[in-house]
């Protein structure tokens, strides 16, 4: 017999968290809806941060999207833009992403499996070709080497003739849950706090509609967390972009509106609406409160969601295709700006065109066939929604007290709080599944034979290709300018002034992204995470 | 550019309703929680008819199945019920469904094209070899000859030794629907209408756990109604069997626990919710104010619920298990007591193995993963929600009002009211569509190449092998036995008594249900619907 309660005969929430028989309105005492929830649109944007909300405009379906060579994965892109996606999103190869250059050993057997490669201004131009950047909002989930992949895709726009300053989009460069959870950084955390306190101050300065960083729950939830976790700790980061942002001599309100926000949207349906409910409420309250911002842009909490990659079974891989489409229901309930639905062979491989158009079609039915983008936050008001609201702002306030009292956030990674936070979480969920607490479908029951699934093949060649483009690119260059513009990225670095103007003059001379990490390498080190006892 | 606006501009339901861009307290003006909600399992029944809603007991997961010969559709009842079905529904085919033996040349080319071909005791004992009566429930979509196919299930629960008394399950048995929107009906309303009572007076005698009747807004629903439409004509075709069965001299709380329901569940999340909840308080108030009803049992609507067949597309055919998901979300959400999730490939043909078990995952991922099950009524108080569900309430009593005003719904179909209204809201409805106002994902908007999908096929020797049985049972069978049974029951039929035990004793001799009903014929003759000018 299959048990549905978790914690030995209670009934939780996926992340533990108690749930009661019934919610009445005897459970909200002390609830003013007035000033907890207020219209959408106004303080605390509880109910969303627009007052017409998708009345006014669709969130944007963005795709996450990259794979082999840039040629290939701007086939897919022109294919999801004829589909009806209306934002893209890069996912680049672990080269890529570790900073390394298709050609470099470490790369061999990865270039173009995961994501696409892109080592060089070149690549950038071959990945964007055709699409107009002063009309389609490009996402790059790319970290430590963030804002060289930025200055590639700013070089691109400057040469398609756009002006930096209507360019509209996101590069994640969230260096904290790369300590805190995906594990992939280079630098020690305080070079790399530098990195992208330089891309916020360069943003600020030279792309006013573009975010420099996107403050990630995500993988913090992947790694296992709980859904108060993952808020509390993306907020907390949040607060330490701002304080470093602040020191560095910016003005609150300079750069505080293009902060912006990415969380999962994961399997329990409640829990997840309230925690970007909560979002929204606490960031609001932490800016005027905390930073005295006056914008009212300063105080709106900006979303991407994505489906949770860690809820998809490899066993009966159609049912992920369910637990997607609930998945983003949850997201759009929550009043997501900009959502990824995953494919339903992301458990096996890069999607195919078929999953792929099957997950954007999920979004398009969510969007235009279910009525739930008609009113504001249509769940307002809901007993056990605002409990659980108002549950995980006070919760998600506790552990920012907590990691307030250790010096913030790079001194609590740095003594490997939120890792072992997260790590216990995560072993207590693990628990529940092995006991058949927690069910998951096809997987600890109602196991059956798999249909198999044809599944994305990369073109073995890719990694080939990518590496003679490299080798001709190196023949052909300026040689004397790319060990100029690397020699004085090296001094910018350790000059400790802004390094993005060195970085553009590198990516313009078609310096490679593993030249320039290299060089920054030089100057900050690298970092290992300290065992935790 | 896509118009997601229905109706020039205005923003409203899947049925029409406007919906305003945001809900607070201030929409709810006159609700009062303790009233208008109560708790789970007490009156009003707003918030579900259990206290502790699915904590106690999951909805049971009802497939709709049947295909081919009785042996075929057999085997796929066992496979459901080894993937973790709970429950069994029966699809009849089209011949079976207008009470027509499989050798009947009407049925040429039609046994066992869209259910299962029954025309005997024989057929139905093979149905359910091998399931338990006793512990497993059976729903069977039948209408017009429902008294007979229940028969022979009754006589094959006594070949088992199971008590009828301890028998749980469901026919449809609704005729009215049948006039208003289905149109399978053979004899006029009014003796149909005392065939329906034989029926809930036999039950109410001697099984007392059987449903006799489920009162059913699906069919309505799928002819192109709206939700309130499904709602209200539903309701009153309840109280028009009510009123007939203590026209029968039945006491209310003899009967009325054993009337259950079956609504649809179709696109528009938030309405579908709405209607249930709505359903639920309204037959609640009408049993107990209308009818002086006392038993708890016979105020609470227990209703089935299955997901918008006339939502599926065959376009893009995954799209449908998208549809499918939140559909059946809807209908957990608003309380469901049983669920059939349509499989991707109704829009085609009858499901396939695959598909018939995505479909039932789709359930379980809902169950057990997303947490909806946790707590009774999640979205209770939810301003949207509380509206909705007011207003789908008092647009609802307005129907029944005008409807009592027509002396019923027997007269009300005979001036062919509710098929007009129905008629005139799908009207409305397939302008929107093809004005581009609605938009239906792949169909409207969105096209592109389809994927093919395997179907099932019917293995066309299916049709040849009943006719062969049937014709070695007439040949086998005690001819002088069938003909006084049959005698018995056209006796019966004329002279005004129930007629359960005369159908009961054709089937124990084996007289098939086209010789039942041609004797019915002969008595009650049939009915043409009036043309509607």
């Amino acid at each position: 017999m299959i048990n549905r309660r978790a914690g030995g005969g209670r009934f939780t929430t996926l992340s533990g968290v108690p749930v009661e028989t019934c919610y009445t309105p005897e459970h909200l005492a002390g609830f003013e809806p007035a000033r907890d929830l207020g219209e959408p649109g106004r303080f605390p944007y509880t109910r969303g941060i627009h007052s017409t909300m998708y009345r006014g405009k669709l969130w944007t379906m963005r795709q996450f999207a990259g794979f082999a060579t840039p040629e290939e994965t701007n086939r897919r892109y022109h294919y999801l833009l004829e589909q009806g996606q209306n934002g893209l999103s890069v996912a680049f190869d672990l080269p890529t992403l570790m900073g390394c250059d298709a050609d470099d050993p470490l790369a061999e057997g990865e270039v173009g499996r995961c994501g696409v490669a892109v080592s060089s201004l070149e690549d950038m131009e071959t990945l964007l070709r055709g699409i107009p950047l002063d009309q389609i909002t490009l996402s790059m989930t790319i970290n430590s080497p963030a804002a060289i992949l930025w200055a590639m895709y700013l070089v691109v726009a400057e040469r398609q003739g756009v002006d930096w300053r209507v360019l509209s989009g996101t590069i994640q460069n969230d260096i904290l849950k790369e300590y805190i959870a995906q594990k992939e950084y280079i630098f020690p955390p305080r070079p790399s706090m530098r990195l992208v306190t330089d891309t916020i101050e360069f943003a600020t300065r030279h792309t006013p509609r573009y975010n420099p960083v996107s403050i990630s729950g995500y993988h913090i939830r992947e790694a296992g967390s709980t859904a108060l976790q993952e808020l509390a700790f993306t907020l907390r980061d949040g607060i330490e972009y701002v304080d470093w942002a602040l020191a560095r001599g910016l003005a609150v309100d300079e750069f505080a509106p293009r902060l912006s926000f990415f969380f999962n949207a994961h399997n329990d349906f409640f829990e997840e609406i309230a925690k970007y409910r909560a979002a929204r409420k606490l960031w609001a309250g932490l800016m005027r409160e905390r930073y005295g911002a006056r914008d009212e842009r300063s105080l709106k909490l900006r979303f991407h969601a994505q489906t949770a990659g860690c809820s998809l079974t490899w066993q009966q891989p159609y049912n992920n295709v369910v637990r997607t489409a609930l998945q983003a229901m949850a997201a759009v309930l929550g009043g997501a700006q900009s959502l990824h639905t995953n494919s339903l062979d992301e458990a096996y491989a890069l999607p195919t065109e078929h999953a792929v158009t099957l997950a954007l079609r999920t979004q398009q039915v969510l969007a235009y066939e279910t009525g739930v983008a008609a009113t504001a936050d249509p769940l307002g008001g809901s007993y056990f929604l605002e409990r659980l609201t108002l549950d995980m702002e006070s919760g998600a306030r506790d552990y920012i007290r907590r990691i307030d009292g250790m010096g913030g956030m790079v001194a609590a990674i740095e003594r490997g709080f939120p890792q072992s936070e997260i790590a216990e979480a995560s072993y207590r969920y693990q628990q529940a599944v092995e006991a058949g607490e927690k069910i998951v479908v096809g997987v600890n029951a109602f196991q059956c034979d798999d249909q198999p699934i044809e599944t994305l093949r990369i073109d073995a060649g890719a990694g080939e290709r990518q590496v003679e483009k490299l080798a001709a690119l190196r023949a052909r260059r300026d040689k004397a300018r790319v060990e100029a513009a690397l020699d004085a990225l090296r001094h910018a670095a350790s000059a400790g002034g802004n390094t993005m103007p060195a970085i553009l003059n590198c990516v313009r001379a078609y310096a490679t992204l593993g030249e320039m990490m290299n060089a920054l390498r030089e100057v900050f080190g690298t970092y290992q995470e300290q065992t935790l006892i």
